[in-house]
């Protein structure tokens, strides 16, 4: 019905997770209306996901460098490790401007039947980071079942190891930690045992 | 917060309609995710359509060629024009299965608040079109303000050069020609006046 190149604009916006193809076909022809410098902005921040945004070495964040901005900042206490999904959730709890340690990113939970194991986690450089210096790591990944499978998991392995405590409720279960309020939060942290 | 590279992404996917941070945020790390394969064929698609999706020299419809492939089609009676607001509602149209004469694609509709006049929109050729030859002009715009506005201003363009007639009501009021069902639009054209 459409031209094809038009018709294969519509079929790249239906990958996009939630979008029909009502909404795809709605999205292509606002493209259709855009200044050429939009459309030119939109391929070269493509081109740069392609080419690959750097994780940082230490913490698994995406980041500009080789370290990200947490990693490298002096001002932080870098012997207090947050133990986060995604790097999504560390914008909520930068929110709450009472945390200043560092942080370090799983990139997903283990969840058994998707096949996600911890060994596709990055969680072996988490391991690798404990020291004698490390004070506490903090697990703050959503109380969903995944969430707590991963928390337990992660407890299990740095037992004995160093200090690891968990986000107290506060939280409602099956909620998402980056749709949290910044004061939520806050008393999450508080309570953590 | 984030790299710039992904921020640059979530900016772009903001710009399209109805797309607030948290689901632009969304796309951003989907596309992540993406095999390059997938993000190729986006840039591509996106960089086609920087290049100028043709327009029908004839009607204005999206084309591959020059004329489109109703302006092309021998076998359709290129002496009934249906004028539409966009291409969108061709698709709705042919759905059908009943109508076979050829379109006029406006690209809008008339909106004095929002700045768009007749001579904004695709209505000049509409007229050029018109000669002894031409038995019907069909308008297809929706049944809106603004639809109702462009359909009286080419009714009075046309008065005594040709027949033109106007869908029947059977499309709600206010509702869009696009998310018409077959049956209704199909009574709509039977009731046309």
């Amino acid at each position: 019905m459409y031209p094809k190149k038009f018709e294969d604009l519509i079929q790249a916006y239906s990958k996009l997770p939630g979008v029909g193809r009502k909404t795809a076909e709605r999205y292509a022809f606002t493209t259709l209306n855009w200044d050429e410098e939009w459309i030119n902005e939109f391929i070269t921040s493509l081109s740069s996901i392609k080419d690959g945004i750097k994780r940082c070495e230490v913490c698994g964040n995406l980041s500009d460098g080789d370290k990200c901005e947490f990693c490298m900042n002096d001002t932080r206490n870098h012997n207090v490790i947050c133990v986060v999904q995604s790097p999504k959730d560390i914008a909520a709890i930068e929110s709450m401007q009472e945390y200043n340690g560092v942080y370090h990113v799983l990139n997903g939970l283990i969840n058994i039947q998707k096949g996600i194991l911890p060994e596709n986690l990055n969680i072996q450089s988490l391991v690798n980071r404990i020291n004698n210096d490390i004070e506490e790591v903090i697990i703050a990944t959503d109380p969903t079942v995944e969430g707590e499978t991963t928390a337990l998991y992660i407890t299990k392995l740095l037992d004995g190891r160093t200090k690891v405590t968990r986000l107290a409720h506060g939280i409602p279960m099956g909620g998402h930690l980056d749709y949290t309020d910044a004061h939520t939060l806050l008393k999450a942290f508080e309570g953590r045992k």
